[in-house]
């Protein structure tokens, strides 16, 4: 059994580790300028647009955990676990590509309609 | 660069192939007979639940694509990308955990919110 560490696993690591933890700057450090997410609500193109989808769910995490990162040298992915106010074992999984150092692409995967649910809750 | 391919991460391959391109029953074929599946609509234990889970979803694909498999000997992640009758370019992941050659655990992650608002829509 071999396991391979490469770059985009490493970065993927510190990444998740980061905002899982509450420390949504020290995630955006990782990430590239002209970033390009894929979520569940759109498209998101570069780092403020980025900063805006990651800091205020990062605010609201109760808790934060990483369950695997698996990747190679230009591509990872994480899976998560988290809980919010209004859910909790939420899992989530980030598909990360990795370009000179930083993160260049990210498909970012999870449920929103546990959101969509506490957002018309509070309507 | 170096990737490694192990016994996980090819048998995740061949489960995903199979189901995106809509063999349910291919794909259930390396599933073990005692799998636990952790999905947005809850847990799911046993082949005869989680055929219950994959075959219809399966069966309403109007397009499937693997984006990308990563992992090593025991746990693999698929990227998968969906086109159903109400969404297009829906992403997805699925966390599967292999042991002795079948897929004993996933975790599946998608948004369900389209799903949701496709049922409320008919009702």
């Amino acid at each position: 059994m071999t396991t391979i560490t490469g770059a985009a696993q490493t970065i993927a690591g510190e990444y998740v580790r980061a905002w899982t933890s509450g420390d949504a700057e020290k995630a955006l450090s990782l990430v590239a300028d002209d970033v390009v997410c894929d979520a569940p609500s759109g498209r998101i193109e570069g780092i403020d647009g980025y900063r805006r989808f990651l800091a205020p769910f990062v605010g609201t995490l109760v808790k934060g955990e990483v369950l695997d990162v698996l990747g190679h040298d230009t591509r990872a992915v994480t899976v998560y676990s988290v809980d919010l106010p209004f859910v909790q074992n939420l899992h989530g999984a980030e598909y990360l590509t990795v370009t000179d150092g930083k993160i260049s692409h990210v498909i970012s995967v999870f449920d929103m309609s546990p959101m969509l649910k506490a957002r018309a809750a509070q309507s």
